[in-house]
């Protein structure tokens, strides 16, 4: 087969970094701006995006969580009010140039703080709890470490969606049911399998009484957040006075939840997937579930392209791709598409016609079948079907066999280079965990769980009763 | 009937502004935000936001327009290259703060000189064209004059789409059918009248050769620009270089369109076809279609309450509301719901249930109709089709009386004074147009029209084919 100038220069094992990079360019999802840090998503890449916003609508709607759309800008007093919200966000602030007299606004790097502004307002009494609101919008967290498109940019787009609840026991429910939502939608659209758990101490949301997480792995060994859940307990009630009168008639502070996943679930996705082709799309986020490809000589190339034509019309359902391009061969096309990520690819040539007969080929295990014309819908369906199993469950395996454990700092340390999440004894503290984080050169516990059995701390030497999930992270 | 705290205190006729002001709040469409022009976009808006993506990104997938995303920030660099951008956007710039060395970043107040950036990287070959995408985000303009919810906000929601051509016609044939597309759209959609047509030299885009816009017409005599579609010529692809290899083998510089709407659509609505009880929502843009207020009595509740619920179902697919709030009076409620705009209402108490009847009521005209139970979900239908109608053509044969011309600038005033869009001889020349301005306190062109007979410029006296149409313009 002819070889694609357009491929890929560097194998997925022998060098993710590069690899990631070239798949990200190559197949179109997204290229990089002017301005270090900012990318521009590209139609590959927003296509995705707008499928997980559509399937997570239907969550919302579901849950009774509305959409609305709070200012970009935040007037900076604003940030001051909590004081961990504060701390933890002020070094990636970026503000807007004083256009006129006052005080400085912040361009937003998550929205609690304006959008409990405005709560303090609408909210009046029980009969107004739950209230749920939901906001799909850009955010600028002004990084300092190295970017990477989709997984650390300085703009990115995401979903938050904040709640007032009556009590602590409703937050709670909602923080765990939206965690829960997460891992289902991305588990199931994505097919990228993750684990659930409550962050530490010191990896929590500023702000949080409790963050749940749902962490995927990467193949490199580090674990990617990709979505999180905060029961904000009444911190910013308190200061953003959030308060409704009970049927007691007495007044109190409402409960908060807030949480958040981003387009980094993009880059996730190619993460997990890709290969040493390029891009790896599962079949239900794939905007394109099928291309075909034609094997066009001058002879036969009308009977081809007309039975083509006719395959097409009966895979419109997936919105099949008829690549009927002739100034291209087909084993350009092939790999063009591969690079892109198609699912199936369906293969006619004259030989086929005589036979009534066309090839499918599946993206993710490149395994080659003979059908029938008229069983091709039916085939396609099936491969489908399976390749959205496939990925998910090659993908679970992999995580899974890399959750190990250890008993101290040399076993962890080991563990840790040979590409595992491992679990410790650890105390729930953050200087404790900073220790780890020094001694393991960048790593952190991914989760935090709690169990029976007591034992000593990794850092400490203290009896404790928490594992933390430790590993380096994106 | 009870008087609601919660009505308007104005009527539209006697202050729209402060009408307007009011619905906004009442309606719960929109919030003031801490920060000055900057404004909260509440759910019952979003969602009208939501119905008008919806329609369009269907316009944008016939058309094959995909979208994709590109950054907030551009560097000032960019708009300095093409001279008339420049100078028409200057005056709106904010800027990041310094985060670092290097120039100085604006938040995007439309995003041609980014998008373009990038096409001349991606586009190699006449193969290529056309390319079209579309971003939906949103932008920053710091408007010096009074802001006002939805019609004039430093920050708003829009769509931006930018196509690259071959040649001047295709370009031509794509902002013509895309200001159709847009017509269309809002007349269908949202039951907004408006007119067609070229802005003058005055009025155009900063840096287009042509803009075409829609105008819709309010009813304190001022024109409403609901959307504008630009041929951009060659002008931004000479300077950012967006160039293709012709079949010819010779390089060319594209031809490019852009065209964009905005939130405004949704004060153009609420404008239009709100009255003194509040918004009114054409159907199809409407949420929740149908509300159901049964009225209740302690000895009938239990049945009326079980009728209105087998009622409830047989209107699901009008996502219909059942009121069963039993803490307010049915009165409240009909206000409520009417300040909220829903189109139809169902009234049912224990009387109807006898007679097998309820009453259904109509937000336009407040027209009370008794209909069988049985016939409710047809009867339904029709008054939601007739809705739709109605508010169209309300809204049109207001606009059409409402153009009228004149012969020289005192009967220009006087009509203008009267809430009328003024048709003029008018020489297309911005030195013309200032004049005119200057003299009706702030009235110009709306669009200008190519006329076979020739007439004298109200201004200028020379002899000119073009009529101006000239009101005051939100």
């Amino acid at each position: 087969m002819e070889k694609d100038e357009k491929g890929l220069k560097v194998k997925k094992s022998d060098d993710l970094s590069e690899w990631y990079t070239q798949v990200v360019q190559k197949a179109e999802l997204a290229d990089y701006s002017p301005i270090k840090g900012f990318m521009v998503i590209r139609p590959n890449a927003y296509a995705i995006w707008e499928k997980i916003q559509e399937e997570f609508n239907k969550v919302l709607d579901k849950k009774k969580v509305r959409n609305a759309y709070f200012p970009l800008l935040i007037p900076d007093s604003f940030f001051k009010k909590e004081a961990k919200h504060a701390e933890g966000f002020a070094p990636e602030l970026a503000y807007v140039e004083g256009r006129e007299e006052g005080e400085k606004l912040a361009l937003r790097p998550t929205s609690e703080t304006i959008i409990y502004d405005s709560y303090s307002k609408w909210i009046r009494s029980w009969r107004d709890l739950p209230f749920k609101l939901n906001q799909w919008c850009n955010v600028i967290r002004w990084e300092v470490k190295q970017t990477k498109p989709f997984l650390r940019t300085r703009e990115f787009l995401w979903q938050e969606g904040h709640c007032v609840f009556e009590n602590e026991k409703d937050a709670d429910k909602d923080m765990n049911e939206m965690i829960g939502e997460y891992q289902k939608l991305i588990g199931e659209l994505l097919a990228v399998p993750t684990f659930i758990g409550r962050k530490s101490e010191k990896e929590k949301f500023p702000g949080a009484q409790t963050t749940m997480t749902i962490e995927a792995f990467m193949p490199d060994g580090k674990a990617l957040q990709c979505g999180t859940s905060h029961n904000l307990g009444q911190g910013f009630a308190k200061v953003f006075n959030v308060k409704f009168l009970d049927k007691d008639e007495k007044e109190k502070y409402g409960w908060q939840t807030s949480w958040g996943f981003s387009t980094r679930l993009i880059g996730a996705l190619i993460m997990v997937h890709g290969d040493d082709k390029g891009l790896v799309l599962p079949p239900k986020v794939a905007e394109n579930k099928v291309v075909i490809v034609p094997i066009l000589f001058e002879d036969s190339k009308k009977k081809v392209l007309g039975k083509a034509g006719v395959i097409a019309k009966k895979l419109k359902e997936y919105n099949c791709i008829l690549d009927d391009r002739e100034e291209y061969k087909p084993g350009y096309k092939f790999n063009e598409w591969e690079m892109k990520g198609i699912p199936v690819r369906v293969e006619i040539g004259p030989k086929d016609l005589e036979k009534d007969t066309v090839v499918l080929v599946r993206r993710d295990t490149g395994d080659k079948k003979v059908i029938k014309i008229n069983d091709v819908d039916k085939e396609v369906d099936k491969a489908l079907v399976d390749i959205q199993r496939n990925l998910f469950e090659k993908a679970k395996k992999f995580l899974d066999s890399r959750i190990d454990s250890a008993k101290d700092m040399v076993e962890l340390n080991k563990k840790l280079k040979s590409g595992k999440i491992v679990k410790v004894y650890m105390k729930n503290d953050v200087g404790v965990e900073d220790l780890i984080k020094d001694e393991t050169g960048g790593a952190t516990s991914r989760i935090i769980e709690e169990v029976e059995e007591a034992g000593n701390c990794i850092k400490s030497g203290e009896k404790v009763n928490t594992l933390g999930y430790i590993s380096k992270s994106y």
